[in-house]
């Protein structure tokens, strides 16, 4: 409910195309009324973010995700996020023109139109940190942001991370994946002077403790431009930078 | 902004008494509006409560403690907590008529009159505990309600416990401390038919982790009518067995 | 053995009623006098509390879960807690009248007939939060009490909360779950002047360390308010605020 | 190789009824020749305590299992713990006589005949403490010394374990198991002035942290005769308290 | 070493301009010419970050510390932090028209000449997070980007964050700090759509870890729009805000 | 109040030598009638073990201390531990005839004359480990006990520890303290087939935790005969110790 | 590229014998041109380390894992690690002359041919510490090293461990690996004057911690020689090991 | 005992020399022989590892040192360490020729006189890693290894480190320190193929965990020639590179 909505609604009532009942039950029927204008903020937050709804899956029957991405997409670009492949298929068959990605394990059809401010950069050391980025990546694009996919550039070859200074530099901000000892974001962001978003994931073994030992390291970077979010929460990393890409 | 309002509201436009300019200045000054309903709900929670206001002190200088206990003095009852006896000077002679008791480390002044369904029992096993429940006793005073003081009762030496069941069972709630390993709250609820508040305190050493150890014992209660508050928490449990003892 | 009854086998001795062998042999048979008031008084309790039996059905086998379950009904409520659907069926079939709950996997019959203060409330942010939210909504009502769901109102979109404020302010007592970052109870019991239970639960992944994350966020409550137990524990504060309803 | 059959070996090789190569092959089949006299201590030692070899079944095939089994019940007593049932098939037939326990998950055959002090108490509060329990009980009939069981003695239930008095005072040393909270040792240890041997349990869920917080009570514990084994390690308990009922 | 200036070496090579010796020498020096390069760019990025040089003054003598400021300021604007008063004089003296701040704790001089794209907020709910944030304020002040401070505006009493809205949606994004439970930065995230950074403190006491439950708290937001920062890193806070409020 | 005692007080009720009421005090001026007969195991208890009273002198005044000492030492033997040297002064003058030990940080005078069986070894690797070994030692000659020091025999040499086995074989149980990595008791445990109680120091740095790397060793032994104390807590292990060494 | 081949390289462009534009396609077909001299560095690493390329095999399906294994055996020996048995097959197949080992979890094929000073001790405690000690010591076969074995040799029968001091002695460098307490590294490291690898493995249960105890154990050796790896991380310690052999 | 003198034992059993009886003392004593020649080998290897002696100073006092140090200075080279300023004077007046540094905090004298293979390089971040690093130093020096210090090469600005690669890759061991995030050991460990030691320093605040993050980084370091010490053991990681550089 906007307010050129709002204002055309109250414009009926004084003309008389709506009576006062029908208002009442119009402005209840909106999710929102019963706290007032709060309600209203809340959904125009929503429209100028720009992802309007996503799904996190685990923990949700196949049939429950078809029917709430059905729902969803009726009103906008979907994203569906930790969806195993195994329970794909319902959703991918309700929602028409939905693309299955197994790596990232994300469904997905759409994209915001909102403009940005450049291209986000997407980097982990080895191949195990993919899916996490990819999760980040497909968020990105579906809120409209371009991802520069810079992958395999562990610390331990660092030619390698050299070798796409370019790309670093082009991108307005930065996800980070890395586990086991999570150095990557330190380096990344003694290159380049952007936000670096560190995504530690569950990689590793022993006193990686799950990818904790990651996630310490990173948020004691000795970069200040470093900031972090939970392991494996490659969605988040990528909401974040997409929201610093935007103008 | 509640339906009756609303209605009313859209009836002025219907009726051709409020322009709809007006209307929309109207809605869009509901946040505001619910954001001031909203603040006198939080002032009646304050009066209902009946603990208007407590200062928690450490961290504070005592000239500091002294001008805002002076200020909250002069509407209600005062209660100060974590006041080293060093730093209490001041504040008292702030504060005509204030008591510092230097083993609670409390300063408090006058008590609420609102009616109390009975008195709440504050048990721990050795002396090193009682600061922690002199916390929680003063705090029930100041909140009117009466405190039974049932100390020196630890799991080591039984007799002393059940020798106290009479107080235990006039009880309508207790606050149980306990360091070490924390076992008190478990047994104390194995005995009495009330909500018991584990009150975990720093006391030991080694693997008791600064009472972590009494935390976790206590969280982990066979006894299902334990629930618990932080280490040395002594305001907040006796703060909830106050609201528990209310009418 | 209270002083009454010492003071009359005394005044037998002295009176030359009683030998001083019958008496010696009457006192060593304290110990187990003791132990037999003391479990009389452990009855009392049972039935005061209007718990009587209730039955932790993880790591037990169907069959003897119906076992228990059977001569446990014979006395009065029955209530099984942790219950898997694949193992409820001896069970329900063996007492008559039972019902399974697969949301919280719980079975029960009956409810206490006591008088209680008022009704409990019970909240949680998210879907995943519901089976511990149930659990403990079922215990209530078991004990009697009436439990208002108020699911759905997690800290990020608060105008959901803010909706159902008149069913916080009815309540005697509340149950807040939280996974994640379990931040809800402190909001909740920043709205209403009633002890808030917190409940944490392992809802959450990585750094949520399988509900500790939201735990400790609860011990560490800025609302004094608030009391906590055991991650998942819905049993335990479900009894708890149970027991606070208690008139 | 105790002292008598060494003096006999020597005496036959002094009497030419040994020649010196046959004697050195027979002490070469010892296991410990290489290092000395050394390795005759270790054998000692193994008599002495009369608990001559014990198999760790976890992680082991039962084909595995079978023949390690075979062979130590042929030098004396036998006990394996950990044994799952669906693999203790193959090794109960190997070894006549042996005995498969499906609670404790031991299969032992014979007892050593070594003179003791008195009974071993084994106390938990719970059924689910029980298999603890029984593989320290196992471990201590294998041991030659009795073991009296008080089990569903918990903390919240003080009269059950108060009505066990007399068998708690007739043991030389207990074994107190309990997971959750872990109170029950310490309180066992307020009622005897016997070293009490803490087992905590994995049993419980959340803030249990897989029996660490039962562990860490018990190190906690008020009572300065308890001491602490490894959360489950009921051999080990049993072991430790059956030398201490050795004469 | 770029395929430009290799091809002409090669071509001197086959022209006969170059030996082989010299041109190996020359690959073989590449390293170095290498890190010539890559040291440049590092300048570039100090110059385009605009926050040329910042102490850290922990661990660090009074004299040391004036020493490197008097340097530093020689080329820029300047940013101590961490620095006690007892410490701050010979460096304040040292920087003329420097201010030293002793609640923040920074000693500043000079700001950024950069073009930005807004605000940032600061928001914390106690007073004892202030020194945290106006950490991070000052950095955002030299690095020439406005700070709005909204402080005292904790999740136990909302009605005050609500009543900031306004600023919280003027701002590009939001460095917001708490300790105890570090539940402001979700509600603060579930208002605007805006880039929140996560600032624990180690406010708080027993289970509060030093800031580690608040950190936990931060990284398992139910708002996707948290990253964070390590416990009580004000500068790192307001530094990545800065970024990310640069145009 | 031993049978003897009871007996000869109701004879003289029963012989008109004492009145109901006067006995009714007597009853009542003994710390444990209102229990019953419960109270009077405690009391045998006591006596048994051989260890009335023993005070932890951390957290109290030095008058406190002196005061405790001068009442318990009219008793029996006395033993006060964790007593600095800077608090021993009134104390010691306070109980004639008694000794402080500033290594143990003990003040002790006199000792049990109760038959044991042995004496008991109290080992440590290194020098910084002796503090808590003669905690143990002072212990056990207070309970009557004799205590082998065995020290600096630490398990990177291992040739000073063999060299001490007979004092090891003659010892019917054994302390075994150790830092750092908490080794020794193992291989103690290895060496005699007697009960091992491991002692965890706090000496180390960094990863020792304070002392829990050792403890968690220690909990994980090899060997079966090693049961664990609190880091540090040398009156523990040598008061279990103690109790094993009792006939 | 060693310099050996870039020399002859360039000597063809000055005999005209290569083009200029070949020489770049020649150069730029290595994978690190673009990074310049830089690349040429970690490439002359490989060569000097003498283990090209290994393969994790956890996370990557048996078709990868096969593709991978045979692209890599084209250039040199071939290490694949973390192969459990039911994926070994197809990667097996593809390399002709490859050896899957089942104990290990490694397929191997050839072996380095570099000069080295000795071979590699690689010791355990127990039968369950094996596979990390096979994952070593095939690392160190295939870097050209010889591995010693030197198993089952725990410290609670330290006579087993003195044993084989001849071996200890003359291995240069000592993998030693320890479940549970994590003892035996230290102990190694006492008897022999070489650089000892602790290694930790995950055997164990309950305080264990999955091997962090044994990990914590090693950190803290008091025997300076000890270095150490992650919690099962064979391949590391060997690699590691086979470094310290190579002359 | 080897088994020539086993075999003449034997012999002379048979031939009438010795007597069953002086064969039987003979045995007997056997362990205790072991043990002599068992102390020599540990002699030799003290000889043979060239660090006869090192003092650790926490917690000894001024005059204890200096007994110690002048003791051990008499029989070869010195090194004490954590020494601390305050506490230095008397052991380096009672050394002649000995030397105090303040930085790493040790006192030496002399330095082994034994072959080595080349320098080790000793690498840290920033100036808050010199102490721990210089410790390292100063113990090879005594150890008669060069040390070549690389310091300030932080992975926030590689240009730095690799400017180093020269003396990175003349050492034939490196001891590479890091607080904060501990990542420089793995960017070290990919440029050059030698052993790499990290060293976590207690340098950070709030995650770092006084060390502990750093120490988990190089624990799970992608680069396999990784090994670590415990936090701030730089006496620890100089000793085993030492080792490592001899020949």
């Amino acid at each position: 409910m906007d307010e050129r909505r709002l204002r055309r609604l109250l414009s009926r009532i004084a003309g008389g195309e709506t009576t006062v009942e029908e208002a009442v039950a119009a402005l209840k029927g909106l999710p929102y009324e019963s706290v007032g204008g709060f309600a209203n903020v809340d959904h125009h937050r929503t429209l100028r973010v720009g992802m309007p709804e996503v799904v996190f899956a685990e923990g949700k029957t196949a049939a429950q995700i078809a029917a709430i991405a059905r729902k969803l997409a009726a009103r906008g670009p979907l994203l569906v996020t930790r969806l195993a492949p195994g329970q794909a298929g319902p959703a991918r068959r309700a929602v028409r023109g939905s693309r299955y990605d197994p790596v990232s394990r994300t469904l997905s059809r759409g994209r915001m139109e909102l403009p940005t401010r450049g291209p986000v950069g997407v980097c982990c050391a080895g191949t195990s940190d993919i899916p996490a980025c990819e999760e980040a990546a497909v968020t990105l694009e579906v809120m409209g942001v371009e991802a520069i996919r810079i992958y395999d550039v562990g610390v331990a070859g660092l030619h390698r991370l050299l070798a796409r200074r370019a790309d670093l530099e082009r991108s307005v901000a930065l996800v980070v994946a890395a586990g086991m000892e999570g150095a990557l974001p330190s380096v990344v962001a003694g290159l380049v002077g952007r936000p670096v978003i560190g995504l530690p994931t569950s990689v590793g073994y022993g006193a990686s403790l799950g990818g904790l030992a990651a996630l310490l390291a990173m948020l004691n970077s000795c970069a200040p431009n470093v900031t972090v979010v939970n392991v494996d929460n490659g969605f988040g990393a990528g909401f974040a930078a997409g929201l610093m890409a935007r103008r």
